[in-house]
């Protein structure tokens, strides 16, 4: 395993992940890939990995934490929409009646995306977006959100960054909402994050040019879109996808095809203590239908609470 | 200028740009913004640079050459078609009538895009357009059309990608009609292509997953919808934008706009000997309001007949 790169001054390579086939693995698809005259040797350029986000590099519970976003924008909006004081979803986001929201659907969902997430110019956006991470906590771990991704995946990102792969983001979450802070946080720069989009208007104002940001949904980068966004916008086929869901299940067919070696990764959530527990009946990351073509096909199911020694970057001591 | 790389074993820089004003701007730009230290300096990760293609990067006369293969294809999908005998704008196409085709206006075109560009999978497509590359050949010239690109933009390609910046196309064209060649002719990697597209849909079939091309526009790269596809497709905005119409000039506001050295080019086409001359008039690639504000704004315009030694590759012997 020698031949192996590691960005880390670490000389232990994924040193959160316990040593089991889950590991090895990994290290095995990349050492094959990246070993020039061996067969399912893979050039720099084709190396594109995939990572779904919510769920896969950081958590996702008790419901996106973009979400947890949208409804603290609504309070913030609240007093410019006094309408909203009688007006369903909002009525019930400011009376913190999350099961009204939720009985609202996805319709309730997308009425309060579009309500918060635009109106404003890019640059604006990415500050407030900034500005809320740096500031909310949550609700049950009381730390940052950005706190709360995956040590084990920042290992893997990192490991793959150093084995020129091109790591890229493949998300149901809002692009805009990502860029603001994943190149901080996952060494993943903003070409490099493919995700929903609403649409976004060229206006030329007295102060200059700005694209605003219009109330409507341009594009769906979940279950069957996340093929198609990852062809638009990278026009190569992944040899490596990782996520968690059916949300991914798509993504997972779509790299699986391609001649050659492919990995696909699924993080389980299996660990109740350290993190959370659920699969098959979640409603946030549900995992049915691509845990069983995993179980079908031999890919490669990430037991949290087996494989990772530690869960988030603050445990790091309790490694 | 001893401190810029050149990619080239030739010692000369852009040898085919005649010495002169506009060279020493391109030249001057990029030492300064690669010069570490000093004042304008841009890191490697903030070098984008954005090029338009038809008419920037390969002569779009008569008609842009994508139009071209779509009035190829009509003729051999007509098979399939026998209503198309009967049916406008298809049948002034069959009847080699243009302006039969151009007096149907947008429509028109739109028409035969959409009935020419959809209808297969993306892997299909590819083939069909490589295919029609190899073979046919510019009504005037006789040439492949990939071999119509422009010598001293192909060299401007090169020596900014060995001075570490990333090269993107934002073109009105289709991403995929591009993104099957460019790669081999300008060095630029299908990710790094932003351009038109028609919807994709992703479908499981007995053979595999496939991504199907449904006859639906999707998005229109052009005028306001360039800085709004570099937004959505890069997330930072451009350092250096080269164009040659008014379809590009949002993207030259949007690009002068950001703070620092920012370099606009266009290249103007004043050329009817070696290539073609028009500007304000034409209703291919016509150059008017971008012309005014590049003279207004102090922005390079590329005098093709003055500044460029040779315009094709295969004059490159006459340089």
């Amino acid at each position: 395993m020698n031949i192996l790169k590691n960005n880390d001054t670490q000389t232990d390579i994924l040193p959160s992940w316990r040593d089991g086939h889950t590991k090895e693995s990994i290290l095995r698809f990349v050492e094959r890939v990246t070993t020039e005259g061996r067969v399912g040797f893979v050039s720099p350029v084709e190396r594109i990995a995939v990572f779904d986000n919510d769920g896969t590099l950081w958590s996702e519970k008790p419901f996106y934490f973009q979400l947890a976003f949208a409804l603290d924008r609504v309070k913030a909006l609240a007093v410019q929409h006094p309408d909203w004081q009688e007006q369903q979803p909002f009525k019930a986001v400011l009376a913190d009646d999350l099961a009204g929201v939720l009985s609202g659907g996805m319709k309730a969902l997308v009425d309060i995306i579009v309500a918060t997430h635009a109106g404003n110019t890019t640059d604006e956006f990415e500050e407030i977006v900034s500005t809320w991470l740096s500031n909310a906590r949550h609700p049950d771990s009381g730390r940052l959100y950005t706190e709360m991704v995956f040590q084990p995946m920042l290992e893997l990102l990192d490991f793959l960054q150093a084995n020129d792969f091109r790591t890229y983001i493949a998300s149901g979450g809002g692009i805009e909402f990502m860029r603001a802070w994943v190149e901080d946080v996952y060494s993943i720069p903003p070409e490099q994050v493919i995700g929903s989009t609403i649409e976004t208007r060229f206006e030329m104002r007295n102060s200059g040019p700005v694209l605003v940001r219009i109330p409507k949904v341009d594009f769906v980068d979940d279950h069957e879109g996340k093929p198609v966004g990852i062809h638009k916008f990278i026009g190569r086929r992944p040899i490596l996808a990782f996520g968690n869901s059916d949300g991914d299940h798509q993504m997972f067919q779509w790299t699986a095809a391609g001649d050659g070696l492919r990995f696909i990764g699924i993080v389980h959530h299996t660990d109740p203590e350290r993190e959370w527990a659920y699969d098959r009946d979640s409603p946030v990351g549900r995992l049915d239908k691509a845990l069983d073509e995993a179980r079908e096909k031999g890919w490669t199911v990430v037991d949290m609470k087996r494989d990772w020694k530690i869960v988030y970057p603050h445990e790091a001591s309790r490694r």
